[in-house]
């Protein structure tokens, strides 16, 4: 139909979550059309993107710096640690403007259904980040989905041995509901109102 | 929030149709998630794209070569030319199968509205591919809205003294809707029942 080349990047575009190959193709058009607007940035972007842009090794955010922007911020208080499921979540709260203190990102959450296990996220890196002794307390923001729920229990038991406080995200966060979907007030107002587990 | 290329990143995303500043962001994380298979490609077709299609000179379809592959394809019937508004709506009518002749590209439909004259549309170029007298009907197949059918009223006008036949997509596209919202069977159906005008 198209040249090869356009058949090629519909296919790509259409991977994206959200589009499919109606909304791909209508993509690939408007792309053309604003060529030197929008195209042309979007392919340098995503190649700058790509070749910077890696996991914080401290932390797992996503950053051209390691340790990530976040990591290196002094401003941030470094004795309060978030710990999220992912980048989406660490956003989520950041946009919210709520958290000052700095983050984990687990990479997942315990899944047996998904065959996801403990090795499987970054809870390791979690404990030696203890060894600082700066960390006074954990807040635990998993999703409040089954398997969030279950990943903090478990959090909280590997935790057990270490001098600090843990808490969890108050209710507040609808049962179910995702970090992602929520407004700034309720995300605020559930991170006030944390308790100690 | 997100390092600078990121945040630069979500904001073009979200420019493209179907994709708001939340979708943006999912895509940006998939791509990262998948940089090697669905990031480096997409930056690099995008880059192939942009550099290499171009407006084909003939039918103004999109293609890398100029003139286009359909322009150039000695099996199909030179003498059968549809005029379509966009190439969307090329690509719909290749997708259905239903037409072998060629594709002459408006590049839009009259609109007093938008402020769209007919010097805004390629109608001289249709015109002009009259003279090689190989042309023996002109299908119309602009979009069955009211600016659509001003449009094929007005290139029927422009087309009278020229020795070809002038035909319609029949009543089968609904009214008031886009070619490039039907299915394949209506298409054909459409194309064959096709009226002179
Ligand atoms: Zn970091
Ligand atoms: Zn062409």
């Amino acid at each position: 139909m198209a040249g090869p080349e356009i058949e090629r990047l519909i296919q790509l575009l259409a991977r994206l979550p959200g589009l499919g190959p109606r909304s791909a193709r209508r993509a690939v058009l408007h792309l053309l059309k604003k060529k030197d607007t929008l195209l042309v940035p979007l392919a340098a972007t995503l190649r700058e993107v790509g070749e910077t842009v890696h996991a914080c090794d401290t932390c797992g955010n996503l950053d051209s710096r390691n340790p990530c922007g976040i990591c290196t911020d002094s401003r941030r208080d470094e004795a309060l640690l978030c710990v999220v499921e992912s980048v989406a979540d660490l956003w989520a709260l950041e946009r919210a403007g709520v958290f000052r203190g700095r983050y984990h990102v687990l990479g997942g959450t315990l899944s047996a259904l998904d065959g996801v296990g403990p090795d499987d996220l970054n809870v390791d890196g979690l404990i030696a980040r203890m060894q600082s002794g700066k960390v006074r307390e954990v807040i635990i923001a998993t999703n409040a989905t089954v398997e969030g729920q279950t990943t903090a229990h478990y959090i909280t038991d590997r935790l057990a041995s270490q001098n600090v406080q843990i808490s969890r995200l108050a209710h507040g966060v609808p049962v179910g509901g995702e970090l992602d979907y929520l407004d700034d007030g309720t995300l605020g107002a559930a991170l006030k109102a944390r308790r100690p587990l």
